[in-house]
């Protein structure tokens, strides 16, 4: 199971992860959507070498796979634990990815820009994935030339994310402000200042299991720092605000929330066909529970790791077939029993 | 527990219980309606001297309690255990009852009729219910004169009654014939055969819990036994288009059937607050998954007396306290997660 999460981290009874992603491109290479396959085969060299060579520890930690060697179901797997984006998956032609074991870092190459740093790590801590991103950037830029431009900063193929190059994201689990309505408030309000909103996977995800992906839009004009720190400050508010609002149900609706979490769990726990959207909006409710105290027999990282394993990549990983929806409803509420 | 609800009986998959009633009166007393409190004693004392005098064994067995005497919950608690009538609860000026411990054998004196004998049993046993209440007519018989008459029978308060006095009925469970929506075609057929058809409290409960009440309509021209035969014959029929029915949904809807009886289980298991008839409804769901071999930790006999024991007046009685409507959810949705 990948790292983030297996394990907890700052704030996770309610920031599931934080995100920070690079895009780099090299200089004198044609963006990727233009790119022979000659020349994506030499930036896939560039950015293995960049890693690999003189690092000795990395080169153990790190397998570089192309997109076109996966199995359908490894790249469907790959894309639910956000290692690799869809349009990645896609790319069977010039697509790889270089990853390590601990499944935090994911290096796409030749996605939408030659290279796409990815550090995902549990709880909150944005700090700690842009170091991690920024030391894999400096490796990388010892050896390679970066196409940079002093007034547009770092170049990439689509402009929106000219500048520091920089998408930084955090992952919450907002239940209580979601069943109290006061969650449209909090993302008017993180539009208006430049973030952008969307569910566990993308946009139209309709904020399944009441989680909620937040990045900043802002790339050019501020600096790789600023634009964590602003996003830290707003989760941590956010943060604050669902805490305010957890404890608010706990005391004027202690039994309708119990009930309501308790029925959940049974639900979960004896189901024998279950749909993704319901087991999403089920384990939102026991992952409140739990990090409410109000259940107590399961950990909040197995809870999280139910978010992913019910997705249908791994349903048919771990059963080594390919399933139909009704079979996978069906495998989903086994695994899910299992686990629980 | 009522004893026709901690046992099973034959059939008792489907049929829950059995019962006998005969409406008796007493030559040249008026009717309860029209009844002074004097002579409504002196039918009691009838009644208690007929069945306790120079029956020993009877005389431990047996308590006489006069309605007036009953806290409002026990009132409520015998209507719901079947043991008295709601119009006999309500009559406490002249109203008693004489009931055995086991609660098999209940004797409703001056309720619309002077004397009305009640034997319950679990399962399919209409003979053996008919034949303790003749014992029980018999002993009264012996000491009472009943207003009879040549053409008519046993004369009672209401027309419905006269001939043989007797009205059986059968608590039918259910569940697939209700699911798969034939149960209509059966209803019909019970009302064509000069059959009634009744919710578990009578009628407007809507057949909650998919239980069904049913029982003969025409006391007149037929003798006691041709009552019994033709209901228990009817009831067996219906029994087996029930089984067929069950084995059909197990056949064909397998997952569909252990998903709905396992996601009901789990609910009762882990709810904080229940309506009685939303928990009517998954005991419905769990006493078939149980019948079917489904779910083999909880035990025919504990879910029947589920049924009565998560209405209000046992619910009270339990809790020793007087409960709203809320409070009543709550502590259902406790005591049923007790006993499963």
């Amino acid at each position: 199971m990948t790292g983030w999460l297996k394990e907890t981290g700052p704030q996770s009874d309610i920031v599931i992860s934080s995100r920070v992603r690079t895009a780099r491109n090299i200089e004198e290479i044609p963006f990727p959507h233009s790119l022979s396959e000659i020349s994506a085969k030499e930036v896939v060299e560039k950015v293995y070498h960049g890693i690999l060579v003189g690092n000795t520890g990395f080169k153990d930690d790190f397998k570089l796979i192309a997109i076109k060697d996966l199995e359908e179901i490894d790249r469907l797997n790959y894309i639910e634990k956000h290692l690799i984006s869809p349009d990645l998956a896609k790319n069977t032609v010039i697509g790889n990815i270089l990853i390590n074991t601990e499944e935090t870092i994911s290096i796409m190459i030749n996605e939408e820009d030659h290279i796409r740093i990815q550090c995902l790590l549990p709880g909150l801590q944005l700090d700690q994935a842009l170091d991690v991103a920024d030391k894999i950037d400096d490796l990388l830029e010892e050896k390679i030339n970066y196409a940079f431009d002093e007034e547009l900063g770092y170049l990439t193929a689509c402009p929106t994310n000219l500048g520091t190059g920089i998408r930084a994201s955090v992952m919450l689990h907002l239940p209580a402000l979601s069943l109290t309505g006061y969650i449209q408030a909090v993302l008017r309000a993180a539009g208006q200042i430049g973030l952008a909103v969307r569910g566990i996977y993308g946009e139209g995800t309709e904020f399944l299991g009441n989680l909620y992906q937040i990045s900043n839009q802002v790339t050019l004009g501020v600096t790789e720092r600023e634009i964590i720190r602003n996003l830290h400050d707003v989760t941590m508010q956010i943060t604050e605000k669902e805490r305010a609002a957890r404890k608010n149900l706990l005391n004027t609706k202690k039994i309708e929330l119990e009930d309501r979490v308790f029925r959940s769990f049974g639900i979960l726990k004896n189901a024998r066909k279950i749909t993704g959207n319901e087991a999403m909006q089920l384990i939102s409710d026991v992952k409140l529970g739990a990090s409410l105290g109000l259940i107590e027999e399961v950990k909040i990282e197995k809870i999280n790791s139910l978010i992913t394993m019910i997705q249908p990549g791994f349903l048919q990983k771990h059963y080594k077939t390919s399933l139909n929806s009704i079979d996978r409803d069906i495998k989903r509420a086994e695994l899910i029993r299992n686990t629980l």
